[in-house]
């Protein structure tokens, strides 16, 4: 069912965004740290990142929402993430994870459910593999190793987030975010997504942007996704390659205004 | 007072660093070395961005600069600086720091004082924050804690580049920069480049590669930040929007030729 | 001699890339981490940065090639390197070995040599220096310290190839490839591509996923190198400056189809 509240909460909370221009604290990976403080300026956030054991605790301490991913972790890497997500739950800032590549390597399974296990964070976003391999063997019994459909997914998701205490955001074509009672789905997006690196770990720092002013974690990362998707989609009518699209998503997340926002949301609630 | 004599000195300068190429060894953050490298490509430099403590006396030796920052800093990026730098004022190698966050923790105000006070820096750039955070306790009861106007901050540079001993560049919508006893102004720039990450990182290592072909401090920063506001100036007249203006930015500082430079430069000496 | 038959296998590796989409394992340097990876998804391989001791020997297993690139390189990720490609070799994985800045410092020299003494490795790929200086002293006084013309590099080339038992391919205006028996010689490519940091390194990672698909290493290089060079062509058509130019390289990664790159492949045997 098609959800217009949460249309018009996207454009509510994109429009708050630009106004209260909140500090994101990343604690990320090499590979998309450009991309992703450029994303952040496009929306109308403020990047940090920074990652030394002697200053996290005092950056996150500025920060609006705490951003994790484990994407080139290492262990000094994965303690430094454990240092300032403690110090933002003291402070009650919300912490987002992007479990990169966990259920691939044991380092990076063990890593994010370190990370789970010792921070309270408030929405995981992955893939359904990153995200599902979070689960415990007896969760995982019930629902995480026999999926064989979108739906199969969804159970796994509303059981892993009742496991975990968390939001979970399952990001695909359709992407899946649920608190372990509501369930909505967002269809914005584009395939060219696919062919730019590091646009999974843009939609997790949008999502960290949201959570730093709507604190209804499972509303404010749904409609960071329905902004993120309908960028994807706004840029896929200026360009159909690669290399210019990834320019052209900066753009259509700068331009996007609140009528178009929510009128491009794509949101339905099961 | 308009500075005609500096605006023809931007040009030559530019002149200058196309023909000789100078390499700039850059010890800086992670978040910027990618676009910090095609802009010193773009601007007719050489870029090598190493790191690693046995090798950073070596690398040193070959560069016409050495550019400092401390964006992502760790301790043992700080030791890196600090032998490399020792290793550029023996071979009178320009040296110029960005003490990206000074002020915000007590990691990154130390670490860049660590660095003024243990090795010769020819300039230091950053916003007022950040250079005024560098200020000592007695330096800063006469200056700094009490900056009400552009006036005031003028009058703290000038009394911290005199503490400090070196030039000082306090960026923004207009650049100022002494040498504490010069005072250059420059209204060059545009309000997208606060929209793409590092575009302060990449004014300091222009500065650097200034640095590299013109033994003037306080010249070399201020023709290079002229040249750098007139490149986001040229970007800014073929598009109004981020993804598409850091590529336009990189194109701008190639394309940028003497007699547009000389024209387009707003220096203003007090 | 132009030859018929490698531009042909240039497009059919091409197309087999794309049907296969191999995972690329990339530890390599920080500057050039994002562009790799969007030039990798922009060919239709699936790229992966992970330099952690704790979980390369891990992810290399996933892989259909292992890139390794000593651009801002530190001990710590050589032993990375080293596991990884241990590893790699007892899958029978393909390593390509990217020596950057090796003969410029003592580390990287020695770095260089330890991991071609310690993995074998199918492909090295750098330009004149970077290669030779990958002699021991008795090749040296052979061939590498002599070199005075084209002809001379292509002698000292086959010389090292023979002694390090591994195919050499030293890109520039014309790329030279060799296993120490055939000789290719690729003159795709545009002088843009000195104005955009790390297309080296890209070659180098366009190289590796032909790789993984190609397990002939003299041809996989030469038809790579082709590709990359004629998508280097085609962003010139395009744009003539180099931000843009950045941006029109992945894209004509990404377009080049079939026909294009049999026609468009500038290949000659010796």
């Amino acid at each position: 069912m098609f959800d217009g509240r949460m249309a018009q909460k996207a454009a509510e909370n994109l429009k708050k965004l630009r106004e209260e221009k909140p500090l994101v604290h990343n604690i990320t990976n090499f590979v998309v740290m450009n991309y992703t403080a450029n994303a952040l300026l496009a929306c109308g956030a403020s990047p940090v990142m920074a990652h030394a054991q002697e200053e996290v605790e005092d950056m996150v301490s500025f920060a609006g929402a705490l951003v994790l991913n484990i994407g080139t972790l290492t262990p000094y890497w994965i303690e430094s993430m454990l240092k300032a997500g403690k110090r933002a739950n003291e402070l009650k800032t919300p912490v987002i994870l992007d479990p990169v590549g966990s259920g691939a390597t044991k380092l990076r399974t063990e890593s994010a459910k370190r990370l789970i296990d010792e921070i309270e964070i408030s929405v995981v976003r992955g893939n359904a593999s990153e995200v599902l391999s979070l689960a415990h063997q007896d969760s995982r019994t019930k629902g995480v190793d026999s999926i064989h459909s979108v739906d199969d997914a969804a159970d796994a998701a509303v059981i892993l987030a009742n496991e975990l205490n968390t939001t979970l955001a399952i990001t695909g074509a359709v992407d899946l975010i649920t608190d372990g009672n509501l369930i909505y789905r967002v269809s914005n997006g584009h395939e060219l997504m696919g062919y730019v690196t590091g646009t999974g770990c843009t939609a997790t720092v949008i999502i960290g942007a949201f959570l730093a002013i709507d604190n209804n974690p499972v509303e404010a990362t749904t409609t960071a996704l329905a902004y993120f998707g309908f960028a994807g989609e706004k840029a896929a009518t200026h360009t159909d390659v690669p290399g210019s699209f990834q320019t052209a998503l900066l753009d259509a997340l700068y331009t996007i205004d609140n009528t178009q926002m929510e009128e491009g949301a794509k949101i339905q609630i099961q």
